[in-house]
């Protein structure tokens, strides 16, 4: 038996610098009935990113902004609990772009089904989902590492960050993160297999900690920090380096300009390629990304690290820690288990 | 009968910020006799070049420094004057890469004949020269422009800008030249057949500008200068816009650092692709990219302009005018007359 109202969780207010949870705001709200080829979706896992961040302002973006008084939407795992569509069956577990509530409606081109037996469903918010496949192509078709190259990562413990490491790392790659913990660093050395880690919050000097890990310089820097970081990644290129550019989560909260080091100079002597990316623009090879991500996964060559926040009533929380790097691998929320 | 002695141009201290006179000393030294597969050449133009500047500073560039109290080098048309090489007759025409003094000592690796039928030999500096395929491959292989897209240039009205709108006028795209005076912006309209020029000296905000000449946004932004001009670019990017980094001429007096907005977000928002690359990454493709500008030149579909400044006298203060924007299209030093 469905309940008849559901708490959804709102834009309230577009941050000024960090947000806070003073800019969102729960409503009651009914659930929703499905019409014809519509399904009713009920939510189990939802996906937190720091690329919302950017959403929650008023600024031209590749996504258009989250309106105001209107839920929040990212990438979620749910259960069809009612289908009015022939292509989905109750029961069925469903990957897609959902409102932050318990029960949505979906169209049959807003979710997809998944098979619960291949993985454990929430991996398809993670390495099986647009998390690894940021990381894929990413890395691959704009970074393309070569064996014995050296391949910095930013951001190294979070999602798409210890994916990319460990593709780099079965593409025979040296492998160098940047986190901002010890823990963090212990586990990508000792459990994710990279060849050395940098805890960029007790290093006094990020650019000689980096120098020094990388004595033969850096050929691919795959970028999701900004800041600094990438102030000093980016001194440290190899002729013919590539830089894929991924994210800049240093720079998201700003209020003041963010201001460095211009690259042009640093690009021409290195003869370096610097390329902005979303995972959409990947859209027609995402079946080729995912067949690959999920085979490596399968031989045990890949590995992830979850962090589960439990409840709708801390979505916002688990958002909000994603800026003092509060997760390791993927941050989501459980949201409800599937039905019996 | 050929001089026992010549002025030799030799850096005296490396420059602090803008180079002056100071920097350079001329001195007396003997003509050099050519020993087995060596020719004796005498100098008749010297290509004087912004990225000199960077060899005159001690850093690590993708060239090695000048040594201090050593000739300063860089690309000459001369007229073999003396052979000891079956590969060269005395009254060759070649080009190649001397040091800027009247008479020089060349292996047979080092320079290459030139036909003074074809074109002008001073071509093989400009147009036919590193500077036509420094456009040629930095605009076809890294900005490659559509039909209908707009193509940005900065530096538009020097040696490579004004080659590089050419090419993409070529290709059917709209182009926008950014100059430094209304006489350059007339040539780039008038003579070039640019569809639009910005004066940056006598714009009170060059992004506005900008923004007003490319309603469309941009698509490739060729860059040349660095500075505000390349930040207020980077900000009108349409997505998958390509920006080949050539130079960054503002930047290269710069004693301080030279900040400016990090250019991460910008990337990210419009997936588009930052490359430097100097010529030399094409070597092996300079004889296509060579014929084709040939073809062009003789069709008629490009032209050139030459500034010319007579004696090796003057050959400091030629370079030095590249800084203050003296020159328009390429700035060469006639040295001699090809001997009668």
């Amino acid at each position: 038996m469905l309940p008849e109202s559901q708490q959804q969780i709102q834009l309230a207010s577009r941050p000024e610098g960090t947000p806070t949870n003073a800019n969102f705001h729960y409503k009651k709200v009914n659930v929703p009935q499905p019409s014809e080829r519509e399904v009713l979706v009920k939510t189990l896992y939802l996906s937190v990113d720091p690329y919302m961040r950017g959403r929650m302002s008023d600024a031209k973006s590749y996504v258009e902004p989250f309106q105001l008084h209107e839920p929040l939407m990212g990438g979620a795992v749910g259960e069809v609990v009612e289908s009015k569509s022939e292509q989905f069956q109750k029961g069925d577990f469903v990957v897609g772009m959902l409102p932050w509530q318990e029960y949505s409606i979906a169209t049959e081109q807003q979710v997809r089904t998944i098979d619960p037996n291949v993985a454990p469903i929430s991996t398809h918010l993670g390495i099986l989902g647009l998390t690894g496949l940021t990381a894929y192509f990413g890395l691959l078709d704009i970074g393309q590492p070569k064996e014995g190259e050296t391949v910095v990562v930013s951001g190294a413990a979070g999602a798409v960050g210890s994916v990319v490491g460990q593709i780099a790392k079965i593409k025979g790659a040296r492998v160098v993160g940047i986190a901002g913990s010890d823990e963090k660093v212990s586990y990508l050395t000792e459990t994710l297999g990279f060849d050395q880690g940098i805890n960029y919050k007790t290093t006094d000097n990020i650019y000689a900690s980096l120098k020094e890990a990388c004595p033969n310089g850096i050929d691919v820097y795959f970028e999701n920090v900004g800041g600094e970081i990438g102030d000093a990644a980016l001194s440290l290129l190899n002729k013919h380096a590539r830089i894929p550019v991924c994210g800049a989560i240093s720079s998201y909260n700003k209020t003041d300009r963010d201001l460095g080091p211009r690259v042009q100079t640093r690009l021409i002597k290195s003869s370096a390629l610097m390329k902005g990316f979303v995972v959409n623009d990947y859209n027609e090879r995402f079946k080729e990304g995912a067949t690959q991500l999920g085979q490596w996964l399968s031989e045990g060559k890949l590995s992830y690290e979850e962090t589960i926040t439990e409840g709708l009533d801390n979505v916002t929380d688990a958002f909000l820690g994603l800026f003092q790097g509060k997760n390791i691998g993927k941050q989501l929320v459980k949201i409800a288990d599937p039905t019996k």
